[in-house]
């Protein structure tokens, strides 16, 4: 299981990548603009979190396969950005698939670097809203993450089951299976049925009339 | 007085999060949009410090005590914010403490790491200014410190004079209080009365009738 | 010719500085956001780029000179904004500079830290995109990059051929100086012609009209 780490990693790039791009080609960003916006979107969260741990330099920038699945990512989506058109939702289902293959990547690297478990599970929830943050606010927009169904939790999920199954020494493949379909479908089920949060209820003062 | 950085730290911490949570209830977020954004306005700043001068993992991310906090203030603001709503000069306030509490706060453990008393003091000030910048780019908004009344001029003086009497040898406690006073009472002061620096006279090519 | 990188890296630390500070002036910020622009257009890629490669202090906090000629290019402008006044398209000459300058100084940085061709040149455009990405973000609006004129390939292009010119141990001063004319008149015929990269053709599904 010692490449599980990588190939969640990489297979969160992509499709980090795929939803970095989809969000650049809907703002009629060039082919440039478009390549960009996938690798930061898909490597934003892994970098952070490598920088956060002093896993320096971080592995998106020492390990050629990342720039690679994000080029491929942002390629595929510019050119065959048709072939997606009809699934309007896609974009919303490759970031559920991110947010979960980063948040239980990202909880299980800083547990391999030592951090405590709830710092562990905290990082893995960061690591994977990351990169969704930086393609917001690259595109100066606010982030999905701070007002989206569920979005936060369903990563903090996926990383805080990781967490708890590698404190208890379980098999890891069940363990991260578990943790994936955990927050893929929380999120997925958030969308479709539009669970929410509460919302702050805060009133302006001065202001009665919206009382 | 080993103790006063990491005290200086988790109050300034404690400051920002209610700031930013403050930002985030008033933009009707979710709870855990108010929760992500407390942890970033708390500790954004710290942590790019942090990593600035090499002391990887950050406190905020080593150490329990920043998260809780955070998440305290979160909470706090989220569910009571209606004690808050009377007062909402208070957001300022907050802003205002948390502001001196981290320019001090940066430019001690600067000096610490070894850095020169010049770049210390302006560690401090990026220290001081790093939270609510970040707090402000996650609500898609110009950060305040670009254009409100005297920011990061407040920063500047309390990490300046906290590295003055660092440099000096003076007493800690005394130096570090008139260094908070000074911060705050500018920046409070500013707000009231309207204190600002000159602005820019920029006056755009081509267009005459503006001169 | 050990002095090339840190007499690059401060020249086009001056000119992102420039670019920085014109563009806050045009925003009517006042002197300390101006400065605060100035620092951070002129530094954001140089720290991003030493944060990633592990050189830790980053240059721009532990050198007094890159505060320096920040706030030198950023007062100048502001109180001499008037002479540039005339001359509209300046700040689009003192990005490509800056762009130029910081491509190829970071592209070499990256080798002397032993990363490998492709992820310097990689980090070489990131590093001159950086400070632009990070200027823009602040005064909350897309970054030029993402949609902009040829300005990430042409970064590409001065890191690239500094790159090539290291494998093939060529002597530095000619390549140096090919790459940054390189960028710099790629990025000004792209502005001057208008050339650019094809745009994603992205089609909204459900909304047949605007086929």
């Amino acid at each position: 299981m010692d490449k599980l780490p990588i190939v969640l990693d990489l297979t969160g790039t992509f499709v980090f990548a795929l939803s970095g791009a989809l969000a650049g080609a809907r703002r009629q960003l060039d082919l440039f603009g478009v390549l960009v916006l996938s690798f930061a979107a898909g490597n934003s969260g892994g970098i952070v979190r490598d920088l956060l741990i002093g896993a320096v330099p971080p592995a998106a920038v020492e390990d050629w396969r990342y720039l690679g699945v994000s080029l491929l990512a942002g390629i595929a989506t510019f050119y065959f950005s048709h072939l997606v058109v009809r699934a309007s939702s896609l974009i919303l289902i490759f970031d559920a698939a991110g947010l979960a293959l980063f948040a239980v990547a990202g909880a299980s690297k800083a547990l391999t670097h030592g951090l405590n478990p709830v710092m562990a599970a905290a990082l893995g929830m960061v690591t994977g809203i990351g990169g969704g943050m930086v393609r917001d606010v690259l595109l100066a927009e606010m982030p999905t993450v701070l007002r989206s169904e569920l979005y936060a939790i369903a990563a903090l999920s996926a990383a805080a089951i990781a967490v708890v199954g590698h404190v208890l020494n379980l098999p890891v493949a069940p363990v991260t299976a578990v943790a994936l379909i955990s927050c893929f479908s929380l999120r997925v089920m958030a969308i479709r049925r539009g669970w929410r949060l509460p919302v702050a209820k805060f009133k302006e003062q001065g202001d009665p009339r919206t009382d």
